[in-house]
């Protein structure tokens, strides 16, 4: 069998089996109780890459190992590309929404439901499976080829940075090609062109030294939990603008054509609403929806905490409250920029007896795709042979810190192909990925290795 | 010896390890898994009640049981009193902020550390060593007496009501005696003329079927975090004021004596500031600490859960959040009122996409003492004889529910003389009780039973 596309299909099954074997790996690396399964789960990758047929090795990092994988077959004229994945995944919590368990995979309906099925261990297993298809059928790929797969993605890769500086010549390359994100819909391949950026935070809020009575101090005592409720409230106008002045100041608009281009895709706000459960009303009211997922900065609360949260009726005035809240970045924002603005506006917004301390947890910088040259039209070309549609440019409203470091470390250009659809649940229970997108995902690949070879 | 003072002396040692029983039962109303413990505590009342010398049952309800014990020995000419109790307790959590544990009660420093000490099992115990002091030397009391000890205080004395109805004739009393408050400073014991009522509810907003990517859907679904801040934000005005409509119309302003009688006080907001960790600058600016504790209602949030609020940073926009969230409220205000504000300014200041709803968890209405009478002048005379201080009448911000039900059910009047002190961390970790005022505690109840009987 000499054609990597009929070898892909033939060993399905085989591919499947795979796939679970890494999807059962608890990779949570937020969490360090799972410090052992993030491990085993990098070695479990640079086993696969050794087994289809590259160089490997797991290099230790102060946080999660990073596993490298190379072949330079093709020789010093053929272009090189680096496929970049991650195979960490995001804390599964919580438990009781979950369908099946999160940590063993299932089929229901032609999605694959698993934590890290869409988001990205079963797209970064694509590359490897597309990989291994060409060197066992042909014994060569037709470039040059270096995969670098992380464990600290849905940490902010806080060590990925300075190893890609310190690798920077063994991780060379002309072409970054990324398959963590979303097709616009079922049937419609998209290409990324934008990404958005994150700055993530902690605020807590303290007052009394300790929990008190709320009938004994309550109207004397100004309650942490509410003071922090009112700023979070105040940080959105009533057009639900971001009120935290200077914050849109830097941002650099889409361009018309761009914005032109997002009016002509097909959004179905009553679908949308449907599946998601809720309408897609939130952000800015002057903006389209896609505009606001994908051109607009966010203020989204990821988690509050405060007194008492358990069963019955517990009259405390808490001493502290908590908030986790992010900010998703457009073009012209940056994380420390937006640190600096928050952080003055907390300072101005603290009212008497309330303490209000800022955290960061991790930030990440948005991503603007260079779209002119031949690199989209042999996306393009491989997309539409797999999928029998012309991919769309779509933007991302998520963030993958590392994009914009890879290209400038590397002197590269991104490409951003994924295959997840819409509604996968990434970062929620019941995350799962379509066994179609996983099957032509996979001829997808295969098919862009080509492409590539001729530029 | 016929004396109960010298009595309730020479046994102090025996009282304290008795109390130390009963403090280690974790007799915790809100959670059912406590459910054991809480009967315990109430067997232990009845056994001590009839080891005092009363006859004593306890009776089962709906949800926890109610000890009654009853001594009628002063004939049917002389004053009856019942005196109220509870003998469960706040939940401790949480846990990591208890110097010692809950339920293993230890002095430091003239304080009795445990929750329950003062908040109500020390206090409840003081009336049963009182009564065992009489009847121990003197064979007799000089009133007839009923105990009333209830184990649902603290989830707002659901079942009381509905018992107290149905057994009125046995509980028939002239005048209601309760210790489960606080005397205004250490040696200034008090007499209370007001108590705030108390309404609890949980809030739940919901927005998207499910936790959601931040990223893929943050600007396009209405964060239900963000907007329960807001929505608890907007609660208050600038000013500390509650922004309900309609809110304050009810309330019955206090005469201009007893907003005298107030201004008289020794308040030292800065050794406030030093023993609480906090200003008391919180709720309406345009009324004094002690006003906004004793006289003006408040709106506290109890606790806030929402989303993800682990280790690290996790990018969910939350399918829900909760607050739980209490109001206390002052004469002329009552909880249904006050739900029927709350739930009509919900119901507009939803925004689309979330969804709100109001769960009423208990309540309580706040009561006025009638002063008149020599009720007071009999407990002025106890009090000052044992703590060498003349009362002084102050308000209590907390709420007693069952103290209007009881004057309305049984046509008595009701006494509230509490011998915690401020900053006892009632309902909070660190609970104590001093041992100076236990055991004036105990003399000032076995004077104020002579004083009664002159009534």
């Amino acid at each position: 069998m000499s054609n990597p596309i009929d070898f892909a299909h033939s060993q399905r099954r085989r591919f499947y089996d795979e796939l679970w074997q890494f999807l059962r790996i608890p990779s949570v690396s937020a969490k360090s109780e799972h410090d052992a399964d993030t491990e085993r789960a990098a070695e479990w990758v640079r086993v696969q890459l050794e087994d289809a047929g590259l160089e490997a090795r797991t290099y230790p990092t102060p946080g999660h190992p990073v596993v490298v994988g190379a072949w330079s077959g093709a020789g010093p004229d053929a272009p090189t590309i680096l496929i970049y994945g991650h195979y960490d995944v995001q804390p599964p919590e919580p438990l009781d929404l979950w369908n099946s368990p999160p940590f063993e995979p299932e089929i229901r309906d032609g999605r694959i439901y698993a934590r890290g099925a869409a988001d990205d261990k079963g797209q970064l297993f694509l590359h490897v499976k597309a990989l291994e298809s060409h060197l066992a059928t042909r014994g060569t790929l037709p470039v040059n080829v270096v995969v670098l797969a992380e464990g600290e993605e849905e940490i902010g890769s806080p060590n990925l940075v300075p190893f890609v500086r310190e690798h920077r010549a063994r991780l060379a390359a002309d072409t970054v090609v990324i398959s963590d994100s979303a097709m616009f819909a079922p049937g419609l391949p998209s290409l990324l062109f934008s990404l958005r950026g994150l700055a993530y935070f902690e605020i807590h809020a303290s007052g009394p030294s300790t929990d008190l009575h709320s009938g004994a101090y309550g109207g004397a005592i100004r309650n942490p939990a509410n003071a922090l409720a009112k700023v979070i409230g105040d940080l959105h106008d009533d057009d639900g603008r971001i009120a935290i002045p200077g914050f849109y100041d830097d941002i650099l608009d889409p361009s018309p054509e761009t914005l032109e281009g997002f009016a002509r895709l097909p959004f179905d706000a009553a679908a949308y609403t449907g599946e998601v459960g809720a309408p897609p009303e939130g952000g800015e009211s002057a903006f389209s929806p896609l505009e606001r997922m994908w051109t607009r900065p966010t203020c989204d609360v990821n988690g509050l905490l405060s007194g008492y949260t358990g069963e019955g009726a517990k009259t405390v005035l808490p001493a502290k409250a908590m908030a986790k809240l992010s900010f998703r970045l457009v073009p012209g924002q940056t994380p420390e920029r937006v640190r600096e603005l928050l952080e003055a506006h907390l300072a101005s917004a603290a009212p008497p007896g309330v303490e209000l301390t800022l955290v960061e947890l991790h930030g990440g910088r948005p991503w603007l795709a260079s779209l002119e040259g031949p690199l989209f039209e042999a996306a393009s070309s491989a997309l539409e042979q797999s999928f029998g549609a012309r991919p769309v440019l779509a933007g991302e409203g998520g963030t993958i810190p590392i994009v914009v470091e890879l290209e400038e470390i590397l002197g590269a250009n991104s490409l951003l192909l994924g295959f997840a659809l819409p509604g996968a649940n990434m970062h929620a229970p019941n995350e799962w990925f379509a066994t179609d997108c996983f099957e032509r995902g996979i001829d997808t690949l295969i098919r862009l290795y080509d492409e590539l070879a001729e530029l």
